[in-house]
């Protein structure tokens, strides 16, 4: 080949992320992209909104089609082409055409891992069923947008408490069916502490979800082939649709098969500007291993940000530029119905058994003053380390404007500030928008020393 | 007296927040606090809102009655009690009891002047006129609501384009009158820039508010006693009832009379814990000068934040306790209709003149992503200073769920972040909340370094 080349496997955000920065980085390099699926560089977050018929069309969660990608940026897209196997030793890919069959190899000079991660389908007695699915690519969204446009179950059940289980619990309320929710921990969201989780509980069950935290699916019935019922360690739930939101784990096969080394949950070990140990090959995005800036760990999440920046980063490195992505604080916001939901940094629960000291602050407070009428209530809690003081994570839950208020924790970790500094933060104030006392400054005047 | 006295001049945020806290630190203090007008410790931040019928019953702005604080907390107050003057060598005020006009004096131990800001009545032809308004105390607001109720005037003109007028132009609208605002400066918000202040004026607009920026009023007609126009520069306006918004100014004239030091505006000069340099004396709240921390200036600005947290300093310290106020970024958020507005640290005109050499970044972008129904453009500004890249200031003119993101950037200020490290951020990201790369973080990219 004349043009030294880039092989991108994987196209979402970090990878289409890359290549775009890539392409900035240098006119001359040729930049392949090898989707397995039928659409590269889409939106996966808005899928439950798509899903539930808050937005009308598909192509609206399309960033850019491989189209575009080849005439405005000169970046080969092929999509149906999945790569099966990477030879480091030759610096080529194997690469599979899913629409023939047919297995070809092709060379590259410089090679970015961006496959992302895949939901974790657990091997229950009947999880093969029709009507049971998995939430991820734009095909899933599809495939369900019609079948509620279509099919109109009237009983769904989800399995699993996480962000995407308690997400898409807004997503079939506002198909006006029933919705139940089933999950294996005793508290929903596991990212939350048990006592934020059972605050999204409360507002769910307001929301009329029924909930059966503390159960664990153990199986699913059918009849001819087809779901009709979600089987939990306490009863047996009918079930027209049933969603299985049980996690996502990196999807680093390739990688290993390659040799490359693999940290926490199995994702790509990186160093911090996106190189593998393994010469011209980097990896970037949910497929990666990177560091809770809060407390210095190795850690693994799953988040468009984090890809979107990890593919930054990576872009300008392979193109010769220098970046650095140090790590993040897995800052998370979502929301189900009425009840917004956010963290950052690190929990209580995160920090069991590290040997870190911590203390924890919390106010119960209200997004506005008591007497505007869009007043809700809402929760901050902080972490922080006993002697020091260094605010160590945050989580809120709260009505509408509540979670937002993550991003000053964000920043506040970043900064390296005490519960003290929080304390004393000039935080906005009016009416509609807060309380005098902003419910994050009230959290930290009762963790810190002097305020 | 038997007991040792303090003496608060003025029962707003300030002075009630200070002798909260000064009960809190000492339980055999006695506290006295006069206030010349009907009501204490009120939100006068929800005067608009109450205006506009968003708020039912004048009540509800009411945080602690006179009664209360008596009963509850053993703290004596005095309403129509007007402190005429303050004798610093004898320790002791001078006091009129406004409703027999009979005058008297206490001694005093502590002294805490809280006697806040008042708003300038332009000395034009005609203000005296009937159906000219103020809007400061509850009183103000309470008679107000009645001639919306009763009179229904059905065209009203605010004159003055800085927060207060902006915030009352949706009060007015409400009730779906004519609602025309006169400004004597060509943009809106002195508070921002006048490129934010423009975009301000354009929501206005599109709400159906008459705009006359750059026109000053120079004077009003009357018929019979009572407000007929506004007359400007440019135009007459025919008005039945007059909003004056022309804004602010501290009210220190006891405190000038005693001989106290006086710094910006007028405003009274105290140390970092509230001090003045009379023994004994003490004051807070929209009285005194406090410090803008992004420059390290002398400032004065009218915000129940900085009121509420200096009267926490100076009941604390008054008591025995030791509390710093090192000054404020100014922080500020309103929205007006459709369009919320925040600001923290300076503007790029502040910076006019100060041989401070800034830069500016500014994201046009959204409050959500694009396909998400409820997004609304939102613009943020920044501005950092050249070579070290510091953060100055910010600003944010938006739809829903913009303006909060104002804390974002207060926290920076407060960390003393550049805007490398403010393009970084881990900032929260979900369809309904944010684009991927929220404003801010576009903001900063536009002007840090390595990023």
């Amino acid at each position: 080949m004349s043009r030294e080349r880039l092989i991108v496997i994987g196209g979402d955000a970090a990878g289409m992320t890359a290549a775009s920065q890539a392409r900035r980085g240098r006119e001359d390099l040729e930049i392949l992209a090898f989707e397995k699926g039928n659409h590269v560089s889409y939106a996966a977050c808005g899928i439950p909104y798509y899903v539930g018929g808050l937005i009308d069309a598909l192509p609206k969660l399309v960033i850019r089609t491989p189209e575009q990608f080849g005439a405005k940026q000169d970046i080969e897209v092929r999509i149906r082409q999945e790569v099966i196997a990477i030879r480091p030793d030759e610096a080529r890919v194997v690469v599979r055409n899913l629409e023939t069959g047919q297995e070809y190899e092709e060379p590259y000079d410089h090679l970015l891992i961006t496959t992302g991660a895949r939901p974790v389908r657990p091997d229950l007695p009947g999880v093969e069923a029709k009507g049971i699915y998995t939430v991820s690519t734009l095909d899933d969204a599809q495939a369900l947008r019609q079948l509620m446009e279509t099919e109109r179950p009237t009983r769904v059940v989800i399995v699993g408490g996480g962000y995407i289980g308690v997400e898409l619990t807004e997503t079939f309320h506002r198909w006006d069916v029933d919705v139940s929710l089933v999950a294996r921990a005793p508290s929903l969201m596991r990212s939350l502490d048990p006592d934020m989780g059972d605050k999204v509980a409360e507002a769910l069950n307001e929301m009329g979800i029924h909930l059966y935290p503390g159960e664990a699916a153990t199986g699913f019935e059918e009849d001819q082939g087809r779901v009709t019922a979600v089987v939990t360690s306490e009863r047996t739930l009918p079930a027209d649709l049933v969603i299985v939101a049980t996690g996502v784990t990196p999807n680093s096969d390739l990688a290993r098969e390659a040799g490359l080394p693999l940290g926490v949950k199995g994702a790509i070990k990186v160093d911090d500007h996106m190189r593998t140990p393994a010469a011209g090959i980097w990896a970037a995005g949910d497929c990666v291993e990177t560091v809770q800036l809060a407390t210095g760990q190795p850690y693994w999440t799953s988040l468009a940000t984090i890809a979107s920046k990890q593919g930054r980063v990576a872009g300008t490195n392979l193109t010769g530029g220098d970046m650095a992505y140090p790590g993040t604080f897995g800052t998370t916001i979502t929301k189900a119905g009425p009840v917004e939901i956010s963290h950052t940094g690190v929990s209580e629960t995160d920090l069991q058994g590290t040997g870190i000291e911590f203390a924890v602050g919390k106010a119960e407070a209200q997004t506005a003053t008591r007497y505007y009428p869009t007043v809700q209530p809402m929760t901050v809690k902080l972490i922080a380390e006993v002697g020091s003081g260094r605010l160590l994570g945050g989580q809120i839950v709260g009505g509408a404007g509540a979670a937002m208020r993550i991003n000053v924790l964000a920043t506040a970790l970043q900064a390296g500030m005490t519960v003290d500094d929080v304390a004393t933060l000039d935080l906005a104030y009016a009416p509609p928008f807060s309380m005098v006392w902003d419910p994050i400054l009230l959290a930290a005047r009762g963790l810190c020393r002097n305020c």
